[in-house]
């Protein structure tokens, strides 16, 4: 299976990176800047190129993992040819490839990808989805050989698992950025907090996340919660405080 | 060194098992509760009470770990003694105990602990304070046999502490639940989410959270951001989603 790999960025480099690993071949990468496109051709021994229309038409699987406001325009220039077409956004439907092309689907692994931190895509779940039933065996097939877990979903409903994705690591990772800064402005070592984020995501693996929820809010210390939202100077920490602590007690509530 | 362990809730079930692994003996557990007294004293194979009048005079140490709220009620009724009074709490001052005895402090071990969920506490960071030198070295001896990061810290500055947990895990984990329940909501397994979650924790061990900031805020991505406010049929969490993607903005854009 001849892959084209069409994006140079976090999800494109990891995927291309996981992909090598399979007994799959990725002949081009593209990237609309040369410098980039060069240095994951370079990494992955492979070719390259940043013309749109140079794409190479005998691979069997386009993989585009673009910006999700690139991958329309993208897609009306990449030349004709007989290949699978996929993307990999969690928030674009399958059609986006409509008129395009007459075989298409989507791969989407729900996963955070950053620059210079490897990730094992074995465990990372894929939802995958296909116009016909032929291509969402081949993209079974192929997804399989990168993870343990994949899922058939259409687009209607991977838009809420990239919505609940959003709110499970970047609004997360939000309130451990606001953490730090609270410690650093105090001058004291941010790391203190390493071992406490740890057993956060460690713990709901044995406890659902509602079980595992403690602090002022759920025991309705109002106590500690005015003499906290005292400590916060800043308006938006003080209005996250005051409703993320207001949305707790709501759940907790709507539990009893 | 005798210690008598003042509370049988989460925190003080954990630093007691965790106790137990050390050369010290807890001799008494008090709780109001006599069934959960009793619980925690058969769990450690020692003696209990419900009455604070029964509380035994002759141990080195007393571990106050009850709420916030009943801690200063408790206080005022445990017996005249000589030992070395502590509480466990992030945001109450140490001079809780003053007036009331002479040798006192503050262990505050900064972790969530729930029921049914061990934790190793050796790489659980200890905050430390006492009223004379001489107790703060007994405290420092104390805490280095629990865990390998003990740190001296004032009063004032552990409210910050406390402060910064509260973003860090009880915040963060209630993202979670609120990503379970829009997956629950739309019928597809929420565990899709523990991998993703893994990675959250995982990465800033090896990239500031600040770099490890993912997602449509960071990218400005108004397409997604519009398109997932509309998703959110749940006006707390539409407010929510508002409010942290603005904070996420005004994060980058100071950063730049």
């Amino acid at each position: 299976m001849k892959i084209v790999v069409i994006g140079a960025g976090n999800v494109a480099t990891h995927l291309s990176l996981a992909i090598q690993q399979t007994p799959f071949r990725i002949v081009q990468v593209f990237s609309r800047s040369e410098e980039r496109a060069d240095a994951l051709a370079n990494r992955l021994q492979t070719r390259y190129t940043s013309q749109l229309h140079e794409i190479t038409t005998d691979a069997d699987l386009y993989l585009f993992a673009v910006k999700d406001d690139a991958l329309a325009e993208v897609i009306t220039q990449v030349p004709d040819n007989k290949g699978l077409w996929v993307h990999t956004a969690g928030s674009v439907p399958m059609n986006v490839f409509k008129g395009f092309t007459a075989r298409y689907g989507v791969l989407y692994p729900l996963q955070t990808f950053s620059r210079d931190r490897a990730v094992d895509v074995r465990h990372v779940p894929f939802f995958i989805e296909a116009a016909s039933q032929e291509d969402e065996q081949v993209l079974r097939f192929f997804a399989g050989q990168l993870s343990n877990n994949v899922q058939l979903l259409d687009s209607e409903k991977r838009k809420y698992v990239h919505l609940a994705a959003v709110f499970a690591n970047n609004f997360s990772n939000h309130m451990v950025v606001l953490a730090y800064q609270l410690l650093e402005s105090q001058g004291i070592s941010p790391e203190a907090l390493l071992s406490l984020i740890d057993e956060t995501a460690a713990k709901i693996h044995s406890l659902s996340p509602l079980q595992a929820q403690t602090g002022p809010a759920v025991r309705n210390d109002l106590n500690v919660m005015n003499m906290q939202m005292e400590l916060l100077t800043n308006p938006m920490m003080k209005e996250l405080y005051r409703l993320i602590s207001k949305s707790i007690r709501e759940i907790m509530n709507s539990e009893q």
